[in-house]
């Protein structure tokens, strides 16, 4: 074994039993504080287990004593106790952490002291109808109530769309101690899981959660129509979140995109978390690992965090039957690059989280087309009607740009080509000399695309293609076009004779057919399945010329060239 | 849950544990025969499991009664037994399957009468002196004398050198029941995981096996040096070795690739394999997933058995010190894709299987590289020096190819981009005209291999790189030579007038700077890692104009000439 301490753990649902999952992996002993046969009990068959609630102290103390390391797979636990027991146990992330993140006005003011930006807060004394109209006229409407303690799954939030709203939110939030919330305005919610350990703050990469009735629907990784630099400011601030904490372990940073491009911190899990199960297949190290790693200050190698194929999550709730979310699971079996993640609860009520499902791709729009049947059955079970398929857009992996729209019928050839290999393109016009900002803006931001090939098509004094290589990195396919003058050696040349340093991929003039099976054999080099379809095409190709020499031995050369001039 | 049936399994070792990971995920319940606190058991808390071994017909009946379907971890068990509760249990894959594989001799001869190509063999009575010579006569030496039951991981296995080995082999073998077998002289091992299911039989990917001692050591998917025609052929043999038996379930089936490249069936294991470890992370589903899926008639595409990304697997073996195999975990904990399996076993007697380790990265030589520490303390805690690090070589990702080596001096610049860049290559002289077949089995052999990308280097009629073109899908970049007369534009039109279909990306005359920057941001379009180091490198080469300008504007044009005449 790679360890012999034993680790406690407050809480045994899935997330401790996907912990488990690790941990077993590693044959590390987990000792579960929860109810008899609890998620994580049911795949860990050894009499160290306590059989009560994690927010009993007295059952705290005695997981405590039991083990060498205590942690959480829930913030809302008894403190008091983690505090005491701290002097003999290690307890990780530490009681102080677990204490104020636990109230989540307090959270909000602890980030505020530590230079991490957040929504407004103010502290109520409960929702009378004077309060909520001073908070309206102070953050105006809508604005968000919340309950400090307590509070997940958006159980204990209300949003206050006018003063009207106060017996309503009294009603859902009872008598709970409360806070309210300037309306973060925002473009789409991100997430990012931070690992502490004895040495530093790690972070796994930035995802797109989408929530539905306020749970957790979806995790799309990489996020979509986000940058590379956003994702990446994401991090740094999750980091920096994170960074102000005590204690080691994983920790879930909850972020808002507002439109202008800035990023608040909206919630801090400080454990594993929902937006982070996509790791158990995305990542060489799940959260699950590096939590386990993190509070054992076992190795955790940075690039174990990274991303090794694009994924997306989907979220199995209780429906509105008993069997609405086996039907899910089920019909996720027949889904080629679906892992199947049941949590082995009892009873799905409504909302309830009995599972998730995560498919990995090779890109993020071929993950999206096969996770999209199980989001629509998803959708259908909710009563929703199921939108028109056919808006379903690929995301492009080959640019074509020219300099002029009567470059276009050149490449008409070219582009039907690629039709027919079914690669997804983007046309655009754009000139180097008539739209120098937009050929720049153009080309320095397609890394951050799904474009992996640009096929630049231009004539004259064909700057295009190389002005385009000179702001990327991707390859630049050339395509001279024939102008009036020079039978279109002024473009060949101008594209090949590139100086050293910026090369453009040069094809024959007006050759447009071969601008893009060079697009598609790139592609190929790293894709087996465009290359077998070129394969088959070149196949083809072959039999034909065979097929004509047949034809030619057959009624030989003079009828041959009879039926030639009939055509 | 997906499946309400519960699965019963003789055997609770680490096959039924990985088996057991599996069916937790879909919350199906598993019940194992064998002894108390077995590996299997425990991952698995519930009151279903027996206690007993897997070769007791008692203990057998028990646990058909308690399940609704019954498969197996291990192939030596009682199928009497079996036969009997077929009548009222589901039994798979069949008893009559397990009854002739688990009789190894019995199992050749069924191969053979099914025509499949496996090696001689012929029944003993004992191993006498008499029958040894007898044998010899026959097979020559070396011959393998292999016991027809209980035989694994080299266990029952003897080689005969000579006729002065029978004393020797009597001592090792015993009186077990013996056959001969006529020695396969192979190049490699080769081993193929099996599905059969209700509806037909797949296969996962080809592996190649590395053994030691008799015992599976490392597996490596894809096998190293081995065309994808032979892959293919290896599964096609596989799968029909496997429509032979009876019963669904996944099928082991190990190899030999002889080395006039013809394949033998050496050995058919009837469930999960030592050889099919590696699919838990490199492919979609796991063996364990669809032997799950297949004993219960549940849905497996047919591309979730894919390689997702090449891997190594390297088995943790008991070793000298009680400690061996735990410092070979530990070390795994550094290597950042390297996922570990510990088994929960007791004592780890030295050859035991105590875990396992698989690697998988973008390419099989990045997973090489990181494993190759793992193995040398492997090799090294068995007292085996360290071989010399530097002999480690890298696949070639770019292949340069010249007509003669009269271009070689025009490729320096970019051979040593290429170098610096740490792309390996491999560079080799092959002319269209003057050996045209060696240029078309290069290039008809090229995707094949690891190389993602072909330059064409060549003056005067350039052929080659067209040549190549029409022989590959792979994307080639033609580099045009400036040769006697004509100023190289007779080789720059000979590469990008091709004709349509064939398409060379041609880069400027003698340009070969380019050429290299080109195959860069060819294989940069699929890995951020090349791309950041072109990035770096474009960044550095405008910093340096960037400078240049700086110190016309600080010395003057007049005094930036003078010191460039200087140089």
């Amino acid at each position: 074994m790679v360890d012999k301490r034993k680790v406690g753990v407050l809480g045994g649902g899935q997330l401790g039993r996907m912990l488990i999952e690790a941990a077993n992996r590693l044959n590390i002993q987990v000792n579960i504080l929860d109810a008899a046969a609890s998620p994580a009990k049911q795949i860990s068959a050894h009499d160290g287990h306590i059989t009560g609630s994690f927010k009993d102290a007295a059952a705290v103390k005695e997981l405590a004593q039991s083990c060498d390391v205590v942690t959480v797979e829930i913030e809302h636990v008894d403190t008091q106790m983690l505090e005491e027991v701290a002097g003999s146990v290690v307890v990780e992330p530490s009681w102080k952490t677990l204490r104020i993140i636990k109230d989540k006005f307090q959270q909000k003011g602890y980030l505020k002291e530590h230079g991490v930006a957040v929504a407004d807060s103010v502290e109520l004394e409960g929702a009378s109808p004077e309060t909520i109209k001073e908070v309206g006229s102070k953050f105006g409407y809508p604005f968000m109530l919340k309950s400090k303690t307590e509070a997940y799954d958006g159980r204990g939030n209300f949003v206050v769309r006018s003063e009207r709203d106060a017996a309503k939110a009294k009603e859902v939030l009872g008598d709970r101690p409360l806070y309210a919330e300037r309306w973060a305005d925002f473009r789409l919610e991100l997430a990012v899981m931070v690992v502490k350990t004895k040495d530093g703050v790690l972070t796994f990469p930035t995802v797109e959660t989408v929530h539905e009735d306020s749970v957790c629907k979806l995790t799309y990784a990489p996020p979509r129509n986000v940058s590379a630099e956003t994702s990446a400011r994401a991090q740094e601030l999750a980091k920096k979140a994170i960074a102000a904490f005590e204690g080691k372990g994983v920790f879930g940073v909850e972020m808002f995109l507002l439109k202008d491009d800035s990023l608040l911190v909206n919630e801090i899990a400080p454990r594993p978390h929902n937006s982070g199960h996509y790791t158990i297949e995305a990542c060489p190290l799940s959260q699950y690992d590096a939590h386990l790693r993190a509070i054992l200050d076992l190795p955790i190698p940075e690039s174990s965090l990274r991303l090794r194929e694009p994924a997306i999550m989907l979220n199995i709730l209780g429906g509105l039957t008993p069997d609405s979310h086996s039907q899910i699971a089920r019909k996720a079996l027949e889904s080629p690059n679906a892992s199947i993640h049941l949590y082995g609860k009892g009873d799905a009520r409504p909302g309830r989280k009995m599972g998730h499902i995560t498919v990995t791709a090779p890109s993020l729009s071929a993950a999206e087309r096969e996770m999209q049947p199980l989001i629509d059955l998803v959708d259908n079970q909710k009563g929703k009607p199921l939108g028109p398929k056919d808006n379903f857009k690929e995301d492009p992996l080959v640019a074509v740009i020219m300099g002029s729209d009567s470059d276009l019928p050149v490449l008409e050839a070219g582009l039907k080509l690629l039709k027919d290999f079914e690669i997804p393109v983007t046309v655009r016009i754009t000139s180097a000399h008539r739209t120098p900002d937009h050929l720049r803006e153009f080309s320095k931001s397609a890394i951050f695309t799904t474009v992996k090939v640009i096929i630049g098509a231009a004539g004259g004094a064909a700057h295009l293609p190389g002005m385009s290589a000179s702001w990327t990195t991707l390859p630049v396919i050339g395509l001279p076009v024939k102008a009036t003058h020079l039978d279109g050696v002024d473009s060949l040349y101008s594209m090949t004779q590139m100086p050293r340093g910026e090369p453009v991929a040069t094809v024959g003039i007006n050759n447009s057919t071969n601008a893009a099976l060079l697009a598609i054999r790139i592609l190929g080099a790293t894709d087996a399945g465009i290359r077998e379809k070129l394969r088959v095409w070149m196949e083809g190709n072959e039999k034909e010329v065979l097929r004509k020499d047949q034809e030619l031995q057959d009624i030989g050369a003079e009828a041959y060239l009879a039926k030639m001039k009939k055509k």
